[in-house]
C-alpha cells in the first residue's frame, strides 16, 4: 500500500482498515491534544476504540514529560490511559541507554526538560543539566577555563525551552571532549504545537544547534527512527502489518509506521494542513488522511442513514473484530 | 597551486609568497589573537609587513562587534588599524541588504550581538531583537497568541551569547510567516575562541538551530562566502593571485581564499592544529602551513646566520617589493 497514492478516508475503506488492525498507535501533538486543550471528538473516538477491543498505544515524540507525567495530562483532560500505553521520546532516550549497557557510573548530561531527567531517573541514571541549567549565564573572560565533568557518557538532546549558552557549551565539551561520549536526539521535530494557536521550536531545533556546534550527527530514538518500535512489539503481541499509526507529521509519524510495516493514517489537526500535504506528500505517503481522528466515528455514523448511527457503527466494529 | 600537497613554510617559500604577494589578509580570533589576548609575535609581524608596503586587510566572521568596535579592540592591543581595513561578518550582513536594495521601510530581526545591530544602524536599516531580547521569557500559554512584526523582511543569524527561545520563535516566526523573508547567517563557524583558553559554539550554532526549526538554508556572507570578497576587490586594486588569505580554519578561512583565487596560509594558533589539519586537510587544502603568523617574521630573521636578522629581513623584503 505504501508508494500507492494516499486516499482520503472512506466509508469503505474506514471499514476495511478496522477489520484488519488491532492497534492504534497515536501521536499526540497534533492529533490528540494542541497544547493543554483536547482536539474535539478524541475521546468519544477513543472510546468507541477501545470498547471494541482496539489496543492503543499513545507514541509522542514530545520530551518534555515522562511517561508519568503524560498519564497524568490524559486524565487531566479525562481520558484514562495507562502509564504503560505511553511511549515518549524522554523514555526511549532511557532506554536506549539501557538496552546499550549504558554503564551507571557514567554520567547523562541533558538538554531538555523534566520528563528526560525522570525517565533517566526511572531508569537508574545520573543525569545533570536540564532545567537546573537553565539560569546559569556564561561570562567569558580571559584565563578562565568553563569546565565540564568528565565522566559524562551521554548527552541527550531534546525540546528545551530554556535552551541558552551555557547548556550549548556544556553539551559540546562533552561531545566534543569526553571519549566515546554518546550523541542522543530524542527526536528532531521542527516544530511543534507546544500551545493551541501556534507552532515553536522544536527538538529538531536544539539538536541542529549541537550539531552545528560539534559537526556530529546524532543518534536519535523517537519517530521516525525504529527504536520505539522494537519496545512496542516487545510488549504487544501484535504484527506491525495489524498496526495502525495515526499522526500529523509525515516526516515523522507516517514516516515511523511506514518504516516498521504499519498502515497508516495522516489527519490535518495538527502541523500538516490539506494544502502542505499536497507540497510535501512527494517523499512520504500516508495510506489515509482525514481531518482529525474523530472522523474515524463521524465517518460509522453516517454510513448508513437507514440506521441510527450508534447501530451501524456497532454492526461495523462486530465486522472489525471478526 | 590549490590541490597540490600542502607545505610547511620554510625561508625559500616564505621568499617566493612574500615576492609575489601585495596584500595579507588576515583572519582574527586564532590568527591576530585568541579572546581578549594577542598571539605572541604578532605586532611585530604586522610590523614588519606593513612598513614594507604590503597592505594588510584584516576578515572576521565574529559578528559581535562593528567595524568600529574591532577598530578599538585592535588600537587598545597597541595595533594601530583603521577601520576600512576590517572586513567584519556584521559589516558583510549590512552591505548584503545595501547592495541587494533591501527597502528601507522593511525591519531586520536580529539574532545576534551588538555589531550587526550597530552596522544596521550605520547602513541606516531598522533593526529589531538582539540584545534587548535577550532576558525575553516565553511563557506558554493557551489562547496566547505569540505575535511578530509583520514588516520583518529579513532574519540575520550570527554568534548571540545571549540565545534563548524568545528569540529562536521570533526568528522562525519571520521565517516561516512573513513572505519573501531573508534568512542570513553572518557565518557558520562551528567554533570560535571566544576566550583564550577554549572554543565556544560558534554563529554555526545558531544558524543551525535556525535550520533546524525553519527547514530552510540561509544566504551565508562571511567566509568561506566571496560576498566579502568583492567589497575587498572593489577597495583595493590588487588582483586575488596577488593576496595571501591567512586562517586558522579550513572550511572559512582557506576555502575563502581559495574560492577567491588568493595564495593561501594555514596557521595553528587557532581552531586547527597540526594532528587535527592531518585529518581535515583531504577536502581542503591551504598552499602554506606553520604555526603562528609571528613565524614568517623567525623564517626571514634565521634564513641566513651569517648577517644580523634584521638586515636579512630587509633584504628579502626588498627582493619582494621588487
Amino acid at each position: 500500500m505504501n508508494g500507492k497514492i494516499s486516499k482520503s478516508l472512506s466509508i469503505e475503506n474506514a471499514k476495511e482498515l478496522l477489520n484488519s488492525v488491532d492497534a492504534f498507535l497515536f501521536d499526540c501533538d497534533g492529533v490528540i491534544w494542541k497544547g493543554e486543550k483536547l482536539i474535539d471528538g478524541v475521546p468519544q473516538t477513543l472510546d468507541l476504540l477501545r470498547s471494541h477491543g482496539k489496543k492503543l498505544v499513545f507514541v509522542t515524540n514530545n520530551s518534555t514529560k515522562s511517561r508519568k507525567q503524560y498519564a497524568k495530562k490524559f486524565h487531566s483532560l479525562g481520558i484514562p490511559v495507562n502509564e504503560d500505553e505511553i511511549f515518549s521520546s524522554s523514555f526511549a532516550a532511557a532506554m536506549y541507554l539501557k538496552v546499550n549497557d549504558f554503564p551507571r557510573e557514567k554520567k547523562v548530561y541533558v538538554i531538555g526538560e523534566e520528563g528526560i531527567l525522570e525517565e533517566l531517573k526511572q531508569a537508574g541514571f545520573t543525569a545533570l543539566g536540564g532545567p537546573a541549567d537553565g539560569k546559569k549565564n556564561i561570562e567569558l573572560k580571559s584565563n578562565c577555563l568553563f569546565e565540564h565533568d568528565k565522566s559524562v557518557g551521554a548527552v541527550i538532546v531534546g525540546l528545551d525551552q530554556y535552551i541558552n549558552f551555557y547548556k550549548l557549551q556544556y553539551g559540546t565539551l562533552c561531545i566534543r571532549e569526553n571519549p566515546g561520549c554518546l550523541f542522543i536526539a530524542t527526536n528532531r521535530d521542527a516544530v511543534g504545537h507546544l500551545t493551541d494557536l501556534q507552532e515553536w521550536p522544536g527538538a529538531g531545533c536544539m539538536v541542529a544547534a549541537i550539531c552545528g556546534t560539534t559537526q556530529k550527527e546524532p543518534i536519535t530514538v523517537g519517530k521516525p527512527s525504529t527504536f520505539l518500535m522494537d519496545f512496542l512489539l516487545q510488549k504487544y503481541n501484535i504484527t506491525t502489518s495489524r498496526m495502525c499509526m495515526v499522526g500529523d507529521r509525515l516526516d515523522t509519524d507516517i514516516l515511523f509506521g511506514r518504516n516498521a510495516g504499519c498502515r497508516t493514517l495522516l489527519v490535518f489537526s495538527g502541523v500538516t494542513n490539506e494544502s502542505t500535504f499536497q507540497d510535501l506528500c512527494k517523499e512520504v505517503q500516508p495510506e489515509y488522511y482525514t481531518n482529525s481522528i474523530a472522523d474515524i466515528v463521524k465517518v460509522y455514523y453516517n454510513s448508513d442513514t437507514r440506521s441510527t448511527s450508534r447501530e451501524v457503527f456497532s454492526s461495523m466494529m462486530t465486522i472489525a473484530n471478526g
